[in-house]
C-alpha cells in the first residue's frame, strides 16, 4: 500500500514495523493539512496486513505537536474546513453526529488491528497530547518530552478526547491536576502518572522502541488479536456518551470572549517555535 | 458569605482561593466539634460564588489530624451527638438511612462545584485520612506527612468511606495491604501508590500548592464544571451501596470487646500527642 | 488440618500464617504435580479456621515457578492428565464448561477468606506468574525477580488468567507491552507498573513479609472479611465472560506449528535450568 500522498506525515515501513513521523513544520499542529492526513493514514493502515505494528514519532526535536491549529478559534472556517478533509481522507468510516472530528479519530486509532506505539522527544500539547493518548502504548525521552493539555487557561476543556483519556489513563485526582493546572508534565512525572508506559533515557529510547516494535511485529496477528480482545473484556472502550459530554461541554465553551483571547495569545507568541517553548510562561503573563 | 463561625476551623479567603485550615487542638481530631464543623463549611460554600478552590491544612505541624474521637467507642452518646450536630449543620441536605454521618460528608465534598485540594504536612489517620481521601487533589510533604487507617487494629474497618476510598484511588491489592496492615504510609509511597497525587520537598509544598490553586481560581467557573463534569463520565462517583455495605460491617463489629479494648487504648498513650506519634508502636505493643 | 501430603508443596503454619513453600525441582513447573497440589491445598485451606494468612514462596532462590510444562503442547495427554488430577483434588468444587483449570485455580486462589501474599525473590514466568497476579498482595524482591509472560513469543496468549490479569493490574497500555514484549519485568518496574505492591531490599523482604502476614494473622477474621467484601464493591471480581473469551483465544490458537516450535524451543534449551535463567535470550535467538 502506498503512503506517498500524505501532507506533514512520512511513512516508513520495515520488517512490519511503519512508522509514521510527523514533518509539518513549523510546529506539527494538528491543522487542516496533519488532521486529515493522519486520518487518512490510520484507515489504510488499518486495511494494510504487511504492517503489523505503527510507530509515531516526529522529525522536529523540539515538538511531537505543538497543539491544534489557533485558528480553529480566530477563523470560523477553519475548524469546519478541517473536518471536511478529515472526513474526505477516509470516506467510508462513519462519524457520528455527537463527536467531534478528533473523538473519531482517537477512536480509529484505538481500533486499529495493528500495535501502535508513541515515542515522544519533544513537546506535545493539547491536540498533539490528545492524539497520543491514543496510542497502545507511549515512551518519553527524560529531560526532552512535555505533555501537556493547556485548554483550560484558554477558556475551554481538553474536547479532542483528551478530558476523557485523562481520567480513563491517570484517574480523577491526576486528572484534574493535569486538566486543570495546565503544567507541563515531564517524563519521569508521564511515568508516574501513567501518561506515558515509561519514561527512558533520551539518548536509549530509539533502540528500546525499535526493539520492541520488531519483537512485536514477529508475532502472529492472530495471538496480537486475542490479546488486545481479552484486555478488552477488562478495560473496555470509552462509552459513546463519554466523548459527547465532553463535545458537548467544548461547543457550550466556544464564545466570542474566546476569539478575543486567542487574538491576544497570538500576539503574545503564541504558535511560534519561540514561544511555545515556555507556553506556560505565556499564559502565566496573560 | 461568613465562616467565622465554625469552631476548630479557620478559613480565609484570597483571590478566589479559601483556605480551610483545621485548627483544633490538641489533635485535630474529627469530633462533635471539627465534624459539625467541616459539614456546615463545606455546605455554605457550596454556594458561595466568590470561591473557585478549597485548600484544607492544618494549623499543627504535626498533625493534619489524628482520627475520630475515641470516645465515639468509650461513650455510647458521643457519636449520636456528634451526628446530631453534623446534620444540624446543614440541615437541608439529605442524608441516607444507610450511610453515616463521615460517608454522608465524603459525597459532600466530592461533589463541591469548587476544586479541593489536600495538603498533608503532618500525620493524617483514620476519619482524618478518610475525609482527605475525598478531595478533588492530596499534596504530601516529604519527610512530614503520614497516612493510615489504624481501624483494623482496634477491630473495626475504616467506614467513613475510607475502605470504599482506598480501593478507589489504590486498587484493591494495595487497599488491603494499607487497610489491613495498618501501617502509616509516608509521602514517597503514598505518591507510589496513588493516595496522593504527588510528594513534594516540604519547603516546597506551600509555594506549589499555594501557584496551583491561584491558577484553577483563575478558570471560569463553567470550565472547570465542564472539566468536572467530563471526568465524571470515566471516573463515576462510588456507587451507594458501597457505602452501604461498609456502613453495615462497620454497625456490626461494635461489640462489648471494642469498648473494653478502646479503653486499654486509651490507657496506653491512644489520643494524647505523644503517643500519637508512634500510634502503630503502641498497637504493636498491645 | 493436615496438608502433608502434597507433591511438591511444603506448608509450615506459625500463630495464624500458613508458609506455602513451592519445592518442586527442579523449576518449579506448573505441571501435572504441582497444580493439582496448589489446587487442593486452596481449597482445603479454605476451610481451615487456624490459618488466617497464607505466604506463598519458593524453595528455589532463582525461581519461583519457570512456567506451565512444555509438555502440555509437546505430549497430548499431558495437560488433559494434569486437569484431571487437578479436579480430583477438589472434587467438590465447580469447574466451569468454559474455563481452563488455570482460571478456575485463579478464582479459587482470590476467593479464599484468608489473606494470600506472594514473595517474589526469583523467576516467575508464564503460569507462575499468572498465579501469583491473584494473590491479595505481592512483594518483590530487588535485584532478584523477574516477572514475565513468554506466552505470545510461544505462539499463544497468557491463559491461565494471565492476560485478564495483567489488563487488571496494569491497565492497558502496560498490560499490552508486558503481554506482547515479553520481556522480564524487574521489581522495581514491577512496582511502577502495579504488578507488584512493592519492591523491597532482597535482604528485608523476608521481615516485612513476615511482620505484614503476623499483623493480619491477629486481626479478626469478621474484619478481615469486613475489609474484602468492602473493597469488592470497588473492584469487583473478574467477569465470567473475560475468563472464558481468553480460554476460547487460547484454545484456537493450539496448532501443528505450536507442537514444532515448541520441540525447537526445547532443543534450544527452554525448561532447563540453565536456559531458564535468560530465556527471553533463547526467544530473541530462534
Amino acid at each position: 500500500m502506498s503512503y506517498d500522498d500524505l501532507a506533514g506525515l512520512r511513512i516508513t515501513v520495515t520488517n512490519g514495523v511503519a512508522t509514521a513521523t510527523l514533518d509539518h513544520p513549523p510546529l506539527n499542529l494538528v491543522d487542516g493539512v496533519l488532521l486529515p492526513s493522519l486520518r487518512g493514514f490510520i484507515n489504510r493502515v488499518r486495511r494494510d496486513p504487511d504492517i503489523r505494528v505503527v510507530v509515531f514519532d516526529s522529525a522536529d526535536p523540539g515538538f511531537f505537536s505543538a497543539h491544534g491549529d489557533m485558528a480553529y478559534l480566530t477563523d470560523p472556517e477553519a475548524l469546519p474546513a478541517a473536518t471536511a478533509a478529515a472526513i474526505a481522507a477516509a470516506p467510508d468510516m462513519p462519524v457520528p453526529d455527537d463527536w467531534n472530528i478528533l473523538q473519531v479519530l482517537s477512536e480509529e486509532v484505538r481500533s486499529l488491528p495493528q500495535v501502535t506505539i508513541g515515542k515522544i522527544a519533544g513537546y506535545a500539547r493539547g491536540a498533539g497530547n490528545e492524539f497520543l493518548m491514543n496510542l497502545d502504548m507511549r515512551f518519553a525521552a527524560i529531560g526532552r518530552s512535555g505533555q501537556a493539555q493547556p485548554e483550560t487557561i484558554m477558556g475551554i476543556l481538553p474536547g479532542g478526547a483528551g478530558t476523557v483519556n485523562m481520567a480513563r489513563l491517570l484517574g480523577r485526582e491526576r486528572a484534574l491536576e493535569v486538566i486543570l493546572g495546565g503544567q507541563l508534565v515531564d517524563a519521569e512525572l508521564a511515568e508516574r502518572y501513567g501518561l506515558v508506559n515509561r519514561a527512558l533515557p533520551a539518548d536509549e529510547i530509539d533502540a528500546f522502541v525499535d526493539r520492541l516494535a520488531r519483537r512485536i511485529a514477529r508475532l502472529s496477528p492472530e495471538v496480537v488479536a486475542a490479546v488486545k480482545a481479552t484486555v478488552e473484556t477488562i478495560t473496555p472502550k470509552v462509552p459513546h456518551h463519554a466523548y459527547a459530554t465532553e463535545n458537548g461541554f467544548l461547543y457550550s465553551l466556544f464564545t466570542e470572549d474566546l476569539v478575543a483571547s486567542a487574538h491576544k495569545q497570538l500576539a503574545a507568541g503564541v504558535q511560534t517555535r519561540e514561544g511555545e517553548r515556555d507556553l506556560e510562561g505565556i499564559y502565566d503573563s496573560l
